[in-house]
């Protein structure tokens, strides 16, 4: 059987706009790994109920092994499959960890602010009222009251400092060559990328080189993601 | 010859509030290795210009060898000394140096808020002027005007989320024990510790929790610190 990651897509099942399953993607590649992605909606939770769960990625292995969560993916790519490593041993794995919840807690915000109604405008219109239900219920007003570019682009540029420092220093957040905490923070940014029509990083930014260059690996998977704009 | 390191201190010399300082101290011990600290003030830079710049931390170490900069210390520290690891293999002291620019952009300008005034209070009145007019023209306000002990707190609180999660899952940043990302993050709340009379974290706050177990490390070197308040 082949290797299948379920992969969440927008009403157009070309726009794969999760940055967990791009953080996923990105990491099974790192491995040498092929992928066959299957298109999923908020709402398919009867599709990946096979998987104790209810969210995506869902990778089901060529032997049929089922694993969830982006960074516990990345964590058993490391244990199953040889190959360059992702996290590395038990304290490069946590560091990682750090840098995951710091894309989490301070990128995901302002990256949120930015573009939370383009994602509702390009999902299925079956996933629409559990979309807005759910996110308004968290937000405590309604989508298009919370989504404010000019105030998330302000949250990420303060977000954005030990970033850009760290890019300063090397070309990747790992070093010289990238891996798992470049997929983890990347991953982030591909929701914006697939979604949202506007630049969020000015050109000499070193975090804009960086995500250039994330943009081109393996034969410039991310850059040739379909996005909203252009469809 | 002992293994020396220039620390800076107050005007009473047992003062010893240097975040950087504070790192390569604690990263010191965690190889095992022991220490003779020599008191010095922020304008004896004659006393340290045989390392070829003026701040400190510089070590010299028992065969005579001079490494300065807390991040280099450490790297240079795992090199030269066998015992655990403080940063590991290039890709896991990518990830610290990440950590460490997290806690340069966000833990350190918030603590700067919370206590800079606190700290012009016990420096060396031979050192007031400097210390005076190097923060003031860096802040482009006087010290008494930038010093706000609730906007501090604000900021700290918006910069701890991804540490908060960290502790979350884990009693150190490293992961079951602490190694080279604990010290760095660590040694920048010493600077509040020593010096202001207040309590930042609650104590329910896995960070508070973390910071005591930082606290009690190699027999509480840190927690036996001279502090400002109680002299």
């Amino acid at each position: 059987m082949a290797r299948i990651m379920y992969d969440l897509c927008g009403e157009d099942t070309a726009l794969r706009f999760s940055p967990f399953c791009w953080r996923a993607a990105l990491a099974m590649r790192h491995k040498g790994l092929t992928l066959e992605t299957r298109p999923w909606h908020f709402t398919d939770t009867q599709d990946i109920a096979f998987s104790g769960q209810g969210k995506v990625p869902v990778i089901v292995d060529e032997d049929d092994e089922v694993v969830t969560d982006s960074f516990d993916i990345m964590t058993w790519l490391d244990q199953k499959y040889p190959g360059p490593a992702l996290f590395g041993d038990d304290m490069a794995r946590s560091r990682a960890r750090f840098i995951k919840h710091w894309s989490e807690t301070t990128l995901a915000p302002a990256l949120m602010k930015i573009a939370i109604v383009d994602v509702f405008s390009i999902i299925d219109p079956k996933d629409q009222s559990y979309f807005r239900e759910s996110r308004e219920a968290r937000f405590g007003m309604t989508l298009e009251e919370f989504q404010d570019t000019e105030q998330g682009l302000e949250m990420l540029e303060k977000a954005l400092p030990p970033l850009r420092a760290q890019l300063e220093g090397s070309s990747f957040i790992d070093g010289d060559h990238p891996a798992g905490a470049d997929y983890l923070v990347f991953g982030m940014f591909m929701l914006a990328y697939v979604v949202h029509d506007g630049a969020l990083l000015k050109s000499d930014d070193p975090v804009a080189q960086w995500h250039e260059r994330m943009l081109d690996l393996f034969g410039g998977l991310a850059r040739n993601a379909p996005r909203a704009a252009s469809r």
